[in-house]
């Protein structure tokens, strides 16, 4: 049995874990240190530390502080591993802790967080999805069930000063063309709920003023929320301080590309079984800028789909150039409308979209001026046949159940 | 056997033969009908109408005249089809002539009509590849071969008036706030190289002023170059004019998503083997706006890949917000510095990308301010093992053969 | 377009082109050479020569004549191959004729040829298969269409005369122990339907009373009937002249493991598109007896099945040793069982077993008394949902057509 | 968390626990009764019940004594399960224990138990396997890991009176025509070391004078070792007594298609996690015998193969009719070869057939007098490159670790 390196309490805090932090900066002390060949595993509290409750009510998700995440286990540093080198890192396996087999999907309020179709469902919903096995079903949504695809939303390596700043430097003026917007543009750095790990005193109340935020994917990786980055996987991570300080967590049974609803996947606590390698001067050689990595041999195998298009023309009817994220949206709001037809309501619909293993392919880049995306939706996580027949659909789902709502207040 | 309904000629001209047009209009007339039920075949010329030619001089991509695409086969009307309904068809047999076994991949100048990487590709370049029975393979690109992923491009039905217009308009309000931009925001009408079909006289000359362009794809359908939706596959279409006038054209041999090369994919004759079917009143049954479609039972199944990821910070290093097509760039051009570790040119490197069954997700698009896509390689397509090893790697290709290239004018 | 080196006349006789035979001997002369790395086209007759119709009449397969199968088109040599070699085959693409798109399967009365499950099904039966482009379906078997998993029952190179001795000594020593059995335990050479292609004379008489039958799979592969050997994959084959002569026909539009029908498979006409390539001394390098070989990037992609299990007790309850055979047979008839619930007759459900890609594996041969033997159904193939139930099974086949039968005369 | 009804102790004996058993009879109690709709945990022991050591002498595989396996956990009684039901079971999962990861695979003795291969492997080896996450490797047979299909290789109900007697019998009848062969030909009742569970005093001792044997697969399933009855398959076991009486054990971490080596598999402990449902009637309603079962959605997927054909003929070059059993024996003996060329001992390529997830698949059975057996190796588990070349294989294993082997005594 491999060594667990790091263990969480899912009843305490997450800022009283010294093996814990939630913002990237290069002076995060290394809490543990292994060698290449070594494997070991790492625990991890969900994504938002505990703040989101096993029950029907969303609330939680509503009043939701999102300065405070995302709480990562590490940094674990590699022995030998030096800047420019690749980090090799074999996922042997991700899962949830067995007194704690459950997740939640939610959708935030567009005043507190938003989410990919924040116009369409602007108030907090919250969907529990227990996880029976190697299975995922809600009491929320009916009608569906599927196996997990099990991965880490967030892992990456330390930065060093000279990235951190570049991040923060180019975020700000992103965020200053706007900055009165709500969801705000990008979330910069914020020392009040920063937790630093194992830094003390004003060094780290100086590197909290200017901790990256853990929410964006970047060069190292981080949040990249990549579905596929699943259990089984090898993923090669660029490395910028000596040791690597590889943090991750974020964890979610299950989820679609885009990770749509953004309090998204089925997030859960949990577990990694890593092992790591070295491939020295590795950034040099392979000409890599951010982590590359190979999928697993053993994942689910939905091979079933339909397939939902969606072109880059705004609900309003307006034209946008090429702009894939708009042609995405119309493809999720078409597969929508489609299963509202076999009774589901949107906000289910939504979620199903969120969590099941549904693939986000972007089609078509270069027919201006639209961008085409594809939407995929596996048919065989429904309990009831959901093609298309000459009869039309029938309505499976009766309607008696929803997503809970919490208004804003 | 089945019928051909549609024959092509490849050394005459696409403009001599009246079952091809090159515009959408409500008044095309039908030039043969059909049976639901029925199974039939239609053959297409290339999408520029034979002005690409089998050889090793980029010239003619360089001086394409792309008012003329993409020439359709069509419009087909199935008897009993009316507005509202959905025309099933399965995609029986996809496939090239056998006096024409080859294909075309471009790049198409950055002054006459671009693509997804113009910036760094701006000269019109031009690769040709074989069809050897299943696969494909190219005298301009070594080292690489695969099964071909073959489909249309382009299919649908005509639009009815009002969809003609809502598309003209909303086109030319975005082509307005650009107008002198090259490449355009927005391919306008332009009667002077229409082909009608079977429209004559003045009819036929209104009726060009205001055809739709072909190339994006659009509520019908239309240019998806949607790589997915190959032989094999069954597609369910809008219908908006009585017997629905079903059109197509561009077929592919194959194609990576995005088409990124726009000159893209290995372009070709050929012919499609089709069955069509209709559910009455479908659209309003399953609330369809956009063509829905099931994946073929039956595509080639490369299994194993290089995952790239990139994020929405440009070449400048720039942040955008969620902007998935700089994040799908992004993939492409870390992939594009992959491939050159091995020997090849960027060229090369993008060619493989706009013709190879590369995949590309959306992998997050709501963790503020950066989107995330992947770009999947991959990896069996190679000659040689293309995996990151802690050897590094090795120059397989010699460099000594190049994309040819036609400089500007 | 590569060339057809060798052309086949559907309405003529086999007999009367010297370009095909119909029985294995070291002396059969080669009828066209190719250099390694060329690809090349040869075109085959049926297995029978055109014996069976496309009609609702089962005579023809009652009254076949046995004795001239296989008509085999070739040899074709490859330069510089010796015995000991590998000879390397790709099979680039395998085809039906334009002119002849069906094909048939058939159950040979047991006083004929029989077959895997002639005790239940003893007299002749036949179903015709119609090809529409990738796909097929039977007007005698309704309710089910697949792709088709094309690819050629027979395959392999000339034998030595060392190893043709061996051949016939050792089924002669088979047959000896039970001589006037029905069907006969070993097909034996017999001259008086012998095609021994460009062979002539007296040499081709003497020839013909030694040369070996092409009923059974041998060390070269022969008529080995395996359904993954299909087109896209890739080959190795032992040589044992100069020249090696490889010859080939018995092509497949899709036939299930173990070719259970015998007059198995849906078994056609057809064109198989080849590539050369040679393993020099590969037969002690590798270490090889029979060949081996590589599946095809691309083939049907049916994965959702009903799993059959057999254990090696007979019909009459009676225990044998680890007798896979008869365990196999146990599920096939159990799937039979299964599918008569449906509404199929039993010669329905066994001519989808002898033509669907279904799969049988060995599943248990050490567990004694009893080998458990597996059969796979692909639920994919049929028009409607075949899974158990609660409910139980749904009568879909109204039982209104059946699978042509002629009585023994 | 699901309840873990059955729970056992690795250090204590298999004898002490009475929710074991290891003989099937109707009247052995049932331990826990569950409702349709449940799901639960279930441990079980190794199927040796702990005779085997995590070491690296094989002395315990040539002295096990055969006559105590397997030991199963249960029998669990289904509320409302009648005979001629079918009972509906859910794998939702099954592993290992966390302080037991490993599993060994053997070759038993042939004078104790014997093997597929085992004139060519007459005396015991053992090779042992550790479990990482969800891959395993070993430190006997070096180059080679792979994901694990993890399944229980015996499960089923118990028996009724009737079908007691009727195993009982026709395998007397078969030991009785050679009662002194070693290996036997059928392992038959045998009190001295049966368990019989909670049974107690003269019932006990009567019944386990007739209490069947576990090791062949049966009507009820049984020891069918199919590794594709994998966690998140769902399997329909036959129904004979009231209540069903379900129980299970054998775990396998990994296995090839027919278990090949006996002592066969990755064998381990570990613990199911069940759901079961009922369909009344469901034998007559589907014509069931043997159970049937459907795939998981989620298992390794090693799609490349290297794949080697067998024919019956065997070692000694006398010709067999038709036996798949033969024919298969040398697909194995001719890979075993091929690995061979690469470095590997004998007994290592024969522990790599029995261990990895390799297909055995019947290809052919009615082609007189040749059956025909395809063995596919998956080629992603090697470390290294196992596909033939022009250049001939190259000795990555260097020789110098072996599979431990055990002399006869």
């Amino acid at each position: 049995m491999a060594d667990t390196l790091i263990k969480v309490d899912l009843n305490g805090s997450a800022y009283d874990n010294d093996k814990i932090h939630n913002r990237w900066h290069p002076d995060i002390p290394i809490v543990e240190w292994v060698e290449p060949g070594d494997d070991f595993i790492i625990e991890t509290v969900d994504w938002t530390g505990g703040q989101i409750k096993n029950d029907d009510d969303a609330s939680d998700v509503r009043d939701v502080d999102l300065s405070q995440v995302h709480f990562l286990s590490g940094p674990v540093g590699v022995k030998g591993a030096e800047p420019g080198d690749l980090l090799v890192v074999d996922f042997l396996d991700v899962g949830a802790f067995p007194d704690s087999l459950w997740g939640f999907n939610g959708f935030f309020s567009k005043k507190n967080g938003g989410g990919f179709l924040t116009e369409h469902f602007p108030e907090a919903q919250k969907s529990i999805w227990d996880i029976k096995g190697m299975f995922t079903q809600s009491r929320h949504v009916p009608g569906v069930s599927w196996a997990g695809l099990i991965h880490p939303g967030l892992i990456g390596c330390l930065p060093d000063k000279k990235m951190l700043d570049m991040w923060n430097t180019r975020e700000k003026a992103l965020f200053d063309t706007d900055p009165g917007r709500t969801p705000p543009l990008a979330a910069l750095p914020y020392a009040e709920t920063a937790h630093m790990g194992r830094m003390k005193g004003d060094d780290a109340k100086k590197a909290a003023t200017e901790g990256a935020r853990t929410v964006p994917p970047r060069e190292h990786g981080g949040n990249c929320d990549i579905k596929d980055l699943s259990r089984g996987s090898r993923c090669y991570f660029p490395v910028y301080v000596k040791g690597g300080g590889l943090s991750m967590g974020d964890l979610h049974f299950s989820q679609g590309d885009g990770e749509i609803t953004f309090c998204g996947a089925i997030e859960m606590a949990g577990w990694l079984h890593l092992k790591v390698g070295l491939i020295k001067g590795g950034m040099a050689k392979y000409g890599i800028k951010n982590p590359i990595f190979k999928p697993s041999p053993i994942k689910p195998d939905y091979k079933d789909h339909i397939i939902f298009e969606g072109i880059s023309v705004d609900e309003g009817g307006k034209q946008h150039y090429l702009d894939v994220h708009i042609a995405y949206r119309q493809a999720c709001l078409n597969a929508i409308e489609y299963l509202k037809k076999f009774g589901y309501s949107g906000a289910q619909a939504y979620a199903i979209l969120g969590t099941a293993p549904v693939q986000g392919h972007i089609s078509g880049v270069v027919d201006i001026p639209n961008a085409c995306a594809t939407l995929w939706l596996p048919t065989e996580i429904f309990d009831f046949d959901i093609n298309p027949t000459a009869e039309g659909p029938k309505k499976f789902i009766d309607g008696k159940i929803d997503v809970p709502l919490a208004k804003d207040l």
